[in-house]
């Protein structure tokens, strides 16, 4: 097994000696090891992937006198962590995570998929996974939630991935798995404010159109972001293609994104991430 | 000598047959031809390249017969268009279109340089151009722009380039040049209003930067898109890595939009714009 | 319906009139028309797109005598075309087209899938769709495709696309299926010759791969290419990581291909195409 | 003054430890700190970025006894390390050299221009370089390359970039200055070989086209790449529109790896780069 030695602390001389010496005496295999210095904060970060024999608390007892006040210390290994996914009405970003899980190439369990519509249930079943559908008409939002909550218990999940999920969720659902929600959804470049933004960014007639997936927090869309790209369309995408082209664009950088931190490759350093790809 | 022939009108059936028609009678040699139909506005837009004798008042003749009310109908060549660039204390933008200029990349022929600052001026007298420093300092816009229009008069700018120019134009400058000012600037996925857009965007830990190329209307930055791309970034770029980053791709993205509008390649409709590259 | 109708022939004055006529008179709507004119070969090419009632024998009458001989007219539609898929063991870039397939975002009826390993039978069969295994172990290469045949008779496939379909086909067999047969392959800067290409591209440390997706002609990947993308990879990524970024760009790179096969918006030249995107 | 430490050796344990212990016992300040495992080969690379005083010979000392035989050890400083450039005919990539240079965007100081023709002696000039004209006409490889090394003798370059300099350089010459030489070309998917290939990638009908810097090596083109990208092309490009697109990304991935080379982000290992970006 591969464990993951993540540490973030206030910076100071002699943090990458002290670490590396703890591992050292330990005699575990150091596969890799990144450091991050963010000088503007003065804030250090590590990671640090290694294999071989490792006790935990024995580190965690030696970081403890090394390290300065305030340093966060995580281990994390590489077994698939278990997920959940919210889905909309969108197929796409959904598909996308289910082929990779099917195949091997998302470093997770799914272990089912819920959403406030019916249509994805035959594509989750598809890949055999249980499919909750958690009706939303005429709840009030914290009854939905809550709802969702008692599907989504069973499963104690690391991670909730919203799949264009287009609920909005309560801070209150958010603070139960803090920068443990993963969102994807559209941008642009001007950013569009309210209804229908593909409609917008047509009659602005926009030559970009990008993803962003980024961590849930209690203020909407504007959580830690993870991973970004864009594409280009041109005047002659209706509304239609340039949701497709949306599309495309944002069924990759969510299973990149997701990628990362079921990698344990991220920092959130204020309302920035680290990511150590 | 290629004329340029542009015709945008509400759309009706036999309007390619009624235009090729009348291009057909003088016997002009078509390069290029390209049409293109927004079905939600229900307007059509043709751009044709061509060469041989025109006779241009008889094409309009015509034209004006053949097309439904509401027609425009525009002519060019491809003879390069003069223009003056106005710059700011950024050298790069106005460096990559020096060197364009010089190298015949660029379909104009750059007249001056006008800054409000006086650092460039031996970046435009390196390539032999004029270059007017006008001072704004203590000055109320107006005033300054009065005098920035002074210094423009002798030279009759078809186009206008603001080349990192961080000045507003008022609506009564603008209203002299209207769809004939070309401007550059960062773009960000979310937006960032406000001073210092990088420090910002560092803050929140963007992973892509952009630059937009656009017409200047009076409503400042929101005028009709031309050309727009973004470059990826990460945590460790600091704020000044992300702002040359971003100059990298805004030098680019300002001379592709610049050639685009130099060869006559667009149609602005509503706030939006038709690109026949 | 939507009618699309592809002429290409010897250039000369007049073609855009002409063919546009011989649609006005019959008070088509066209929706959307482009031509190109490849001076260098002295080649005209002309896509409209249009609806309403067409007939199309007149209209091949009156093309017939308004064009220069050696003119190549072909009418098709946008009804939804028959196609087979021919995969290898990779599941990614079939699994793209079972979801683009499943939901409505590939111009396509799959009517089946093949392939020479029986390992992505579940796959298609998640997707409701038949899977012909045709083992080729110990078989000729002539015996092996005339089992493929065999097997795809029934399904009078238009088109046949190569889902990392990793056998080589004779020219036979590709002359059965005319520039009607896509496929998708890895692209490297350099190239790289023999087995295990991206071993060689990791040793190279080649800092992009990219996919092409291409026509299938008797010259194995010389084929005219119709699209092609790439992705940024660095020292960090093993030859596997570099395989799967690859697959990532070559199952939208495919995606993008077929589309536009399907939808008419090409013309194959000489060993180029000619995109009307 | 900014020190950068660069070690490479064979894996094993304990080396972060080994490496950072001998910096922090001279309590030196860590910028940055980054390393690589090369899994596949065994082989360690670890550079680090470092202020206050440095005694570089102890630090040798230390770790010729802590780290394994065949250890490659090198320690630079971020002082702009002395160049000279070679161009050819093409403007554009020494043009993008020059306007960083003179506005601080390129670590280096260049000291001359040297080319094979004369046509760009302008250009040094217009920004105050000295430009040593060396004709090849007539002249056998081998003299005309020993008249180029008369030329820059004087300068005593640490690296030599040839922007477009379009002669192959003899291994004599190339063995003066060893993983020394920056050389930027034009790549395609597929490569073409021979003469003109942006005519022939023009008759092939690529989709893409890109650019690799890399370090000239005895074989032509063959050595470690140090950077790379692509911009798309279409069929309205002709051979000469793929030559400026081309030009477009060239300059900037030869300004990209120059600034890695000179920022000593960089180990050649056998035949690829690990690049610490």
């Amino acid at each position: 097994m591969v464990h993951i030695l993540l540490v973030a602390c206030p910076d100071r001389t002699g943090l990458v000696h002290a670490i590396s010496g703890a591992l050292f005496r330990q005699g575990v295999n150091i596969i890799r090891n990144q450091e991050f210095v963010d000088h503007e904060a003065g804030h250090f970060f590590m990671r640090t992937e290694f294999s071989g024999p490792f006790d935990e608390a024995r580190a965690r007892g030696e970081l403890a006198q090394a390290l300065p006040p305030g340093a966060e210390v995580r281990v994390a290994t590489d077994a698939p962590k278990p997920i959940v996914v919210l889905a909309g009405k969108e197929p796409f970003c959904l598909g996308e995570l289910l082929l990779r899980h099917a195949y091997g190439e998302l470093p997770a369990r799914i272990l089912a998929v819920a959403s406030n519509h019916p249509n994805l249930a035959p594509l989750a079943r598809r890949f055999d996974l249980p499919f909750h559908h958690v009706a939303h008409d005429g709840l009030e939002r914290e009854i939905h939630e809550a709802r969702v909550s008692a599907a989504l218990e069973r499963y104690a999940p690391e991670y909730l991935v919203l799949a264009k999920y287009m609920r909005i969720l309560t801070p209150d659902f958010v603070a139960r798995y803090p920068m443990r929600i993963v969102n994807i959804h559209h941008s642009f470049l001007p950013a569009f404010a309210g209804a229908n933004p593909y409609g917008q960014a047509y009659r602005r007639g926009v030559k970009i159109v990008g993803a962003t997936a980024h961590f849930v927090t209690a203020d909407l869309d504007e959580g830690p972001i993870i991973a970004q790209d864009t594409v280009h369309v041109d005047h002659t995408h209706s509304a239609a293609d340039m949701a497709q082209a949306g599309r495309d664009v944002e069924k990759l950088v969510l299973a990149r994104a997701l990628k990362l931190v079921l990698q344990d490759r991220l920092f959130v350093y204020g309302n920035r991430t680290i990511v150590f790809e």
